[in-house]
């Protein structure tokens, strides 16, 4: 497996680099809005320190970055009305992995509905509106 | 949210009430492969303990099924001559879920491969195959 570049964009928005709409953050981890948005609200949860992905993390990383997905899980049920959340982690290219930081999706779901196609830009107005809702739930 | 059903196939497969090609366990948590495998080596790991899904996971059972999700995933790395790997995890009938004991997905992944459909039988000779291959890249 290749080592970790600091140079990827999750790395740059970790050091102020890059805009991002913020929506959680704690001592480990930080939570940011997905701007190609599959469902609204999807949102990504990432460590603060550096991993590639979930092959290469410690046991300290995986554990933090999964009570951040608990929670943020939480809150988009509680904030958003969903009704479930499916998580997506993906390892590696051919494992659907485009940014080299270890990430795990969080996709609000209600019954009936679709995931839209990856790769859409989201209406970052509408991305931002709906990041405040998380928030909230999150107090 | 509802509550934890001990009738669950995933419990009855922990009571060794309902057969499953076993490939890990730990005292923690359980590894099986899914009887309708989406990618060759696809397996589910479970915590032995109850909890419907990440909704109401403990943190002792979020970090052991991590720590196992990490194990297997090198493992179909390393065995199955795999190039990445996609994990999946639903929560409640409209994320996804259909078991409602916590589990996460591990797809193998090959550069260029297309995941098989949802709900189609495997092979359960060929599922016993590759189970063979996963345990002896734990070992």
């Amino acid at each position: 497996m290749a080592e970790y570049q600091d140079d990827n964009i999750f790395a740059k928005i970790l050091r102020d680099e890059l805009p991002a709409t913020r929506v959680f953050e704690d001592d480990d981890t930080l939570v940011f809005m997905d701007i190609m948005p599959r469902a609204d609200g999807h949102c990504l949860v990432i460590p603060k320190t550096p991993c590639r992905n979930v092959l290469d993390a410690s046991p300290e990383q995986l554990a933090s970055v999964m009570n951040t997905v608990q929670k943020v899980s939480k809150a988009v049920m509680k904030g958003l009305d969903a009704e479930g959340v499916t998580i997506q982690q993906f390892n590696e290219a051919p494992g659907g992995q485009e940014v080299f930081h270890l990430h795990f999706h969080i996709l609000p779901r209600r019954q009936g509905d679709v995931l839209r196609p990856p790769g859409q830009m989201g209406d970052l107005d509408q991305i931002a509106a709906v990041a405040d809702k998380i928030r909230k739930a999150l107090d």
